[in-house]
């Protein structure tokens, strides 16, 4: 039954190149929605876009509107048809699509993430996208993450869903969720309902932990949990030589802040992170700065230890602001949380990957190391009562994950469409092909 | 013989304004350079412009080619004709007026600096230029410091000379000097030999310590040294969760500097500064900074207090960037000394003072507090055996020096006009109207 | 044949109370270097003391003459006869045993640490040993740490294999090591070549991890390494008031340093640790202090991350220093590493300790999270072709380790001695009884 | 009448000499106290001592029960007589001589100190005590800030107001303060009402400013204000390695404190001094210090800047304390104040000090830069309508102030004296010798 997998591979990847030429990052992944959208709909699935997709205002880090305008403008001069892709306009990207089996059974969901990041992609000849002629048309946008071939990984399991319709017990749910990256595109599909039915949910990420083809990972952990926050200090301005006393320094404050949060005492119960990627204060030589501007970001191997992380952080913070006389604003910007795949899945997965020639090993543990926002969505339906897995593929890499020079192994897309479409057939006890 | 500074002296407040509603920061000042330039050509000075009024390599600061472009041609779409600007393309700005008496004596130098600062000024109509009409008309920029009142004065006493011509004994050399306010204007002037033929050099400053119009100050103390650095700290990016190890956090080196820069000890014998005024580090949450840039001065109430900060503060640079394991670049930017009045200059001051009815009172000490590139001149025309003095000259103030409500009674303009005639006819031996 | 183990408990619980009621810590063990002394010898052991036992240039930490003459003859007051410690006088502390079987085999270490914590124990009557009378006699220094049990537990082992000698194969060596809490007792026998013979090393710490009596854990691993410094900065003393400038702060260059250290990035690989435990600087409120000395360690799951942090914790004391003019001079104390248990003894541990009744878990993963000196012995041993085990034994405790409230299950002293005589056993190839 | 002066000079010298010998720090001057209570007494002053010279709540730095005893007993030892510092046991020193003229007249004090530095006096011959014996005579404590000559001055002064009591008019007030050091003695003789009755207040101190035997210094000014603070953090211990997450860390806190107090901005009106002069923290290595131990002060050129010093500083370490979830405790330890020379006695003591053949040149301005507690006593009297005055005293020195080779020009003695002796006559308007 799933040889319309194979069938539609050489498609996968063809769709994969389009996608990686016309790279947008979180909230702006007009080209991918409406190349998605188009396929579900020929297809016959039941496709939800807009507002149907992600909830308005839960779209943390949405671009201002002349950007939005101007990468919705590029999608359509791209060839994307404007009826796929007007009700994303002003940044609801993303796309779902549910298709109905031919008999009752569970719901089952598939979360493929679609957007790229904000990086340019290498030229150099050595970088295959660049010497097979699908690099990113699109500069400072670039899919160094692998999205476009989770999202190929996607189209291609529909297309076999689509296929396979008649002989399928219960319900697909395919979830194409934009900005991943910053960690905000899961709430927003979670916070319109859309994972409040799944008795499963599956996702994936390539070449995490796993460089070799034909490797799967099941027993995934350590995904940190991990909250971002913008930190504004406000001080007072002062000319430097006459009057420094009547100042109240931000920049002082920013500093002392942003060494002792790195100070924050180790945590003894696992792995936690900090990071100031970002200070900006001041405006010129001879004045004390009055404003200072952070972003920050804690995780925690657990949630409970990104929570102390945050705790012990807000009071730097304050004491930091106290020692210099300043306003506080702690903004939260992205967050997510840390999750572990049911344990029956893994079990369950492990046993559908020995029945598969594509997998060469199933790598008994893996530890993540990262955030990913579907880890949200996996709580969620964890707590209601489903099940929920992450699972990771192997592929070799060209750069590393976020480098401009990442490439992978497009077999990953195959390989991973046939262990999603196995999986459902196992969760689903489908008629095999007579 | 000083008649013509009272007769001229409401058209300069006319050019004072003029010059006020078009302001341009430093090597910036097209308006004004071409506004002095058409006056002292029509008053026949011989008028140095370009590269023979500042040395091209001396100009630190300088704006970009487009911004010098776009200024220049703002120059003369406001009404300044080319011919007087033409020299002063890409930066050259200021311009030196030379006036030979009719009989030898000394050569006089007065030096008037024409710049305005990088600020918006108040349109309320509390404020007078805003409600009389001639507040900046270029957002962004306006003469907050009374340089335009300088300037004006130096043309009033232009006019008093040229008119007084064939009274003159010895040479005048008016310096209209630009970019003051980032300190570089005067050595670009000092490096053209512009101040080695002075036998006597004379500025002012209005505003400065003394509040009420008639004040004048010529025991001036305080003229704080300083010097600017632009610090970049380089060191290595590294994903934040994944290997925070690998990186060398150049923000973490940055904060180190910038707090161990405050805390450098206090002088034992006198006022020092330091200010971090700009601190940029970082691109992104999750990412390590690879890269901090400041922008700080240090300053001393006198040059060994000074030359004690830059000490202190390489140490702390080096030290912050051996801390993270930093490429370290510490790039000098303007600078001044500190430099003290002649005491035969204050002496005679003293005295010619007092046969004018516009002085109320000679202040017996003025602290300036503050850094002015004229000392640079000044320590040039005292170690070649000449005498030098920076006037301050009293006026009430709208909002202070820099803020921007800035304003000042414009009697200030004659005041300092008719003492600089007066000095000069002391110094020269000039011969009295018959 | 393990009957005289039974037979010999009641008599071992004496003994641990004897030894807790007369705690001594590191380089100080008199007491128990002699009651454990007159024991080997009486049961026929051939016995190592003073100079023999510990390699007396690797004492790290070695307490001033006057404490160790005052412990010494603390313990010859408390009835310990001096011809068992006149080898020890001066810090020579611990005991070997050496016991010879009838039949030839391998040679078997068992190491078990004597030294007490410098803490104060409860006298509280909710505390059982203030309740039952064995409380330490000895104010400021206390057995928080078990080291009395594993004491107990040695000499119940060497009255077994003494009772037992005419059944051994193989050599007996008893390692009783002093100085285990700063980590340098292992060091100085090691030095004597006493771990250089050994085909088997075994060891043993109770209530880690594990809090239930019967349990035992052999597959311990997160042992850290670990290594100490004193720092010492030296600067300039000023007068604050009228000279600061003058001097170079010491005080100011450790805080820099301490705050840096704990912003060191954390690993990406495992966990680190880094403390300041002292910090002392300065004499008087009024002179910039000249001195600052800090107590630090760093700590990491690896040797390599341990590595990483000295380095890094190099970097910025170098920094530190040159950011205030410092003399930096950084001394190593106490270190230790990190190693792992030999495989083949965790396989052969677990198939006897399922034989032995009083094991009711072998618990299969333990994270140690601490460090002991045992793993450089245990790395030596493995290094030489030989197998090491460090075992934990379960046991509930009344407060944590190194609190005032430490107590514990007595029944763990036979626990221990019965599995390594098991173990003894097992590795030996010895005769059972007929 | 000034021939006593002469007469008893070279006594004095050896008073000064013996003093020397017998140095004792504040609250511990029973030497120095019944060596002057003696004299006093001798020469029928009404003498008050222990609780009527010296308030016991104030004495601010009160050494040990057990210090106090030694150092009564040395000065037992070293042949003071018990009936002249029985009511100084338990610090109680200090000493207050009343002398009534034989007229009525104005009541004028004369205020010196009389304690030694805690500080080792250098034996080297080169430094001449050591050379002509009059080294201290205990090691740790030492006159090396000229106390010794202050009280010598004193009792010259006393002898001759004595021998000269039937020409005298008003009264003659002697206070011979204790512990001026630590500033804490002024304070406690001034809550017992001692300048109350004061119409004059003379006070002194030698080498500081003038170096030149002969001169002499009236407008004194830049007497720093200071406020002294015993500041304590206390957080929680934890262990740094099993569970780090648990402390609050006061050593951090601490040094985040240290570093920000000498970052509080420069004040533009003035000098500002801080000094963090002490720091201690933490227990042992491998546990985060809950505990951290300050001393610092704060200065200013005047009582404003200090108060503004104070209060960054408050804020400084309340920020501290935040960052760390510390507890914070400030002790306020030792103050005092910045004052003036009341004008008109700067005036007479110009037109007095013309009149001696001691002095060679009233230096016009002399800047303390350092704090003194007699302004205290200046403020007091000066708030009650009397006149003010601390003089400079000219003398070489050894080594600088405080410096274990300080030394000076015994003349110093005897041109203090006679100064005081005819400002007395001069404010009281005496009757020469007929």
């Amino acid at each position: 039954m799933r040889d319309s997998i194979n069938t539609h591979f050489e498609e996968a990847v063809r769709w994969r190149r389009e996608l990686h030429r016309h790279p947008q990052p979180g909230w702006l992944e007009f080209y991918s929605t409406g190349f998605i959208a188009r396929r579900l709909c020929e297809w016959g699935y039941d496709v939800r876009l807009g507002k149907d997709a992600v909830a308005p205002e839960q779209r943390v880090g949405l671009p201002e509107a002349a950007v939005l305008d101007a990468e919705y403008d590029r999608a359509v001069r791209d060839g994307i048809d404007e009826q796929f892709i007007a009700p994303a306009k002003g940044g609801l990207t993303g796309a779902v699509g549910i298709l109905r089996g031919a008999e009752p059974g569970p719901t089952v969901g598939f979360r493929f993430d679609i957007d790229s990041l904000e990086i340019t992609e290498s030229a150099d000849p050595s970088h295959r996208p660049a010497a097979e002629g699908f690099v990113s048309a699109n500069p400072g946008y670039a899919h160094m993450c692998g999205h476009d071939a989770h999202t190929a990984m996607g189209l291609l399991l529909a297309a076999h869903f689509a296929e396979n319709r008649d002989r399928l017990k219960g319900t697909v749910k395919l979830l194409f969720q934009p900005n991943e990256e910053n960690l905000s595109g899961a709430q927003a599909m979670i916070a319109n309902g859309l994972v409040d039915d799944l008795d499963y949910l599956f996702g994936v990420h390539v070449g995490i932990c796993l460089k070799q083809t034909g490797q799967i990972g099941l027993n995934v952990f350590d995904w940190l949990a991990m909250s971002r926050f913008e930190v504004t200090f406000t001080g007072r301005a002062a000319h430097a030589a006459v009057l420094p006393n009547a100042g109240n320094n931000a920049l002082l404050g920013a500093c002392a802040a942003a060494t002792n949060l790195y100070a924050i005492a180790r945590h003894g119960a696992g792995a936690s992170r900090v990071n100031v990627g970002v200070l900006r204060a001041g405006t010129t030589w001879n004045i004390i700065p009055d404003k200072a501007y952070l972003r920050m970001e804690t995780r925690g191997v657990t949630n409970e230890i990104n929570e102390y992380m945050i705790l012990k952080a807000r009071e730097v913070l304050e004491g930091a602001a106290k020692m210099y006389g300043l306003q506080l604003e702690v903004k939260p910007a992205a967050s997510t949380i840390s999750a572990v795949n049911s344990p029956e899945l893994i079990e369950l997965g492990a046993r559908v990957a020995q029945s598969l020639p594509s997998v060469r090993e199933v790598v008994p543990a893996c530890s993540a190391n990262g955030s990913e926002d579907i880890c949200l969505m996996m709580q969620r339906v964890q707590q209601r009562g489903g099940k929920a897995m992450e699972i990771l593929l192997g592929t070799p890499l060209g750069g590393g994950h976020h480098s401009t020079t990442f490439d992978l192994d497009e077999t990953v897309i195959r390989n991973g469409a046939e262990f999603f479409a196995a999986m459902y057939d196992a969760v689903a006890g489908n008629r095999p092909v007579e």
